[in-house]
């Protein structure tokens, strides 16, 4: 290895909106992942793992949520510098884009329909922002080659599995569905549905899309002449009339209290529309289907409020939000919101093969819904420290090392203090860094004595915090036992506080 | 969403030197990481997840094992296109870099020593060949900041605790340890000690480095005038005499039947090396340790014929190998060799700091241990596809989402029929294909009589394949059971397999 000589030192920092994950985040999050797996599992969904890294042939080169094609991965080109350029790469934005890429390549060994999960890092060129990372997980269940809505139902059923697997309680979430076809037969009502309207069919489902960042005057605005922004830039709108937009309007309002009145209003701002009729009756065909599962009302609802990704997919759409409220970094309560959602694309494999290909899946927000635990305090925060064995006398460290192989030979989390054992406040120091629920000691005086202090730190702690309290006066936080009894003390110990 | 138009399909492929994992491949290697990782915790290490970017100046522009420095890792430059260029980025090429990285930017938050593991892919900028991908599996443990020994037994002791964990027999490895400052001392003997000998002294690590792809001749030539390889190619050697250059070859074979015999032995070839001493005094403290914890020469030795990594540790290194045979895809009788290796290295965060910060640490191959488990016979292979609940009657969908809904809820993997269920042979097939143990058939005679056919797919297949025995005959592999007993038959099936 060549020491680089006389060069500044470089700056030891995560690349700009990257960051880094420590101690339980990467296990709560390990844990999550492998809950959901579980029941992705049970569904009858096989796990796929594809590489980071694609051709960006392969990848297409568009995000489907940006409006800016050709933009938002990290891509570079083989062999850039040589003769002989190679393909350009990228790492993967999302987990659909592989999917394609694998159901295209390895159709003809895949069962149909190929029901895959996948889980892992994405990665997105974009400007970083707080709490917004160019890395992050994803964690996806696609059905693909099933044209039934039997497999959209399913997947709404197996979200709210998911979510309560992880600990959202039931009435903490709802799972929303709509339909693309609904939408598209209001168009068609609205007297959109020509092949000459297809830039106002754009603008319509961009302002749709919209509905939750510029609430329903600024929809009604594009749907209509336009809007002007904050900045003052003004975007073109639909050019609808008043009528035409009260149907477009309409439908993200039709939600009635019941899915059955939820649906008779959607039929009724369809009325006229062969598509629109076949999206209503897919969206209580999912609901039958649901229902005939145990999955009512209670969890999973018929809703047109939901707007978000109805310009990407062809079909159902449903969303996962938790109902709960939370208080934001500002101390003001909101919604949590969205935690999860998908829907049914068509067109997944055609770029490949040019065959349409049904398919639906779901991408569930595994950070979000991290975040969305840690608010409601369901992520366990006990203290899971080693037990620390200190080092009272270096030349005895094979002692130690002996107590620490019994105390892991006992399933017990425990280590030597591995620094500079010369402070031994620096060792008890160590032992609070790491939350350690117990240190153990064995100075000379102990060694003859054939005992060992052994000592609960965190009743000590506690004692530091309520040293006046009566009732802390005569316990003990630490104790000295026989040497043979090391490993049943600490466990006593151990059991005491967990 | 833009939609390509008229553009030439793109090709469904992986880059080159990358791949798909499938079902089993991917569950095997995550049920893997987290027995690791269950270890790595209980010996008190912390995870911490770095993300797969990092800058390239934060990086180091060098594999440590590679001739070039420079090359190897896939890297591009931020903006590239734009007025203002950024930094250059670059995918992390193994887990010690981001480490030294994290280190040295959170060193004032995190506990002294800093005890972590972590796992995940990495990239290499290579050519790929057979078997050898530019994506793979890391899955390290290090301690930063114990200059102690003990820190170095301790992580063999692990090496040794997760190969049994993951499914090797106590029998069938060897943990290997050997110290880069026991070389330094030959070399010292060896006459190569001087600040002008430093060439040399390249040349010696860099030959002994390459002691199992070149054998000892190979290494000999390199030792002295040189060598010529197959091509032609000459490389020239440390220019050693005999004397030299026995004292050298000597270290790789001081390995003796006992320990204490290669300890002894390794004392006599280091005799006036200060350095010398001090790394067979190690190597006889790190047996110490492990003896005291329990672990024996039967899992790890002291074994100077160690050389990877020489070059690139300071201190102890340590290999750990599984012993047993296997047949090679030649059908020729090999030794399954290295999975996993480690070292002591103290220049961890120098290039950050200019402190000089010990460290030392083990990577788990966990690729070549999937491997070596399959060449074992090891990994479950149990077929676990999902009841799959056929569709006889399109319209009666509903009932057989309820099957499915009361089968998952007994824990059972199952799905419904999602493809076009015209074909009832196709469904049949998709069972066969995902490996499923049952089938659930309900036609309309069936749901008048409130019944359900059963049907023991792998009992099916046994009695297809051995329909002349006699012992089979009155089997029969489907079943008719009462509706309402059809988890009870079911689990009964799943049971009989299992």
């Amino acid at each position: 290895m060549t020491k680089p000589k006389k060069t500044p030192r470089p700056k030891a920092e995560t690349p700009k909106g990257f960051r880094d994950y420590f101690g339980s985040e990467v296990t709560h999050r390990a844990e999550m992942l492998s809950k959901i797996a579980a029941v992705y599992h049970r569904y009858g969904f096989d796990a796929l793992e594809s590489s980071g890294v694609e051709t960006v042939e392969a990848l297409g080169k568009f995000l489907p949520d940006v409006d800016r094609p050709n933009e938002g991965v990290f891509a570079w080109q083989e062999d850039a510098d040589s003769d002989k350029p190679g393909d350009w790469l990228a790492l993967r934005y999302d987990l659909t884009a592989p999917l394609a890429r694998v159901y295209a390549q390895h159709q003809n060994d895949l069962p149909k329909p190929y029901r895959r999960y996948a889980m892992g890092p994405v990665w997105r060129n974009e400007k970083p922002g707080p709490g917004r990372f160019r890395q992050f997980y994803q964690c996806d269940a696609d059905t693909v080659g099933a044209p039934s809505v039997a497999a959209d139902a399913e997947i709404c059923a197996m979200l709210a599995d998911c979510l309560e697997e992880v600990g959202i309680d039931r009435g903490d979430y709802v799972v929303r569905v709509n339909n693309r076809k609904v939408l598209n037969g209001v168009m068609e009502v609205a007297g959109l549905a020509g092949e000459d309207k297809e830039a106002e069919r754009g603008i319509v489902l961009r302002a749709i899309d919209k509905l939750d960042r510029l609430g329903p005057d600024g929809v009604r605005a594009l749907l209509g002449e336009g809007r002007k922004d904050e900045s003052g830039d003004f975007t073109k709108g639909a050019g609808l009339d008043d009528t035409q937009a009260e149907v477009v309007m309409g439908f993200m309002d039709a939600k009635r209290s019941t899915g059955a009145e939820t649906v008779a209003r959607l039929r009724e701002l369809v009325d006229g529309s062969t598509i629109g009729a076949q999206g209503v009756d897919e969206l209580e065909l999912i609901a039958d289907l649901l229902s005939a599962g145990g999955y009512g009302p209670d969890r999973i609802v018929t809703d047109p409020s939901v707007v978000r990704g109805l310009g990407y997919y062809t079909g159902p759409v449903y969303e996962a939000e938790l109902t709960f409220d939370i208080q934001d970094e500002k101390g003001r309560t909101r919604n949590f919101g969205s935690v999860a959602g998908g829907g049914r694309y068509d067109d997944l494999v055609k770029r490949f093969t040019g065959q349409e290909v049904p398919a639906t899946g779901v991408s569930i927000g595994v950070d979000r819904l991290l975040a969305a635990l840690d608010a409601k305090g369901r992520l366990d925060k006990t203290a899971d420290g080693p037990v620390v064995v200190t080092v009272m006398d270096k030349a005895r460290m094979a002692d130690y090392q002996t107590m620490v192989a019994e105390l892991r030979q006992a399933g017990i989390r425990a280590e030597v203090y591995l620094g500079n054992p010369k402070n031994f406040g620096n060792q008890l120091k160590y032992a609070d860094k790491r939350g350690s629920p117990v240190a153990v000691i064995e100075g000379g005086d102990e060694h003859e004595k054939g005992v060992v202090q052994i000592k609960d730190l965190i009743l000590g702690a506690k004692l530091a915090e309520n040293a006046s309290l009566e009732e802390w006066k005569d316990r003990p936080s630490q104790y000295e036992v026989p040497r043979d009894q090391l490993i049943a003390k600490v466990r006593e110990i151990l059991d005491l506080h967990s």
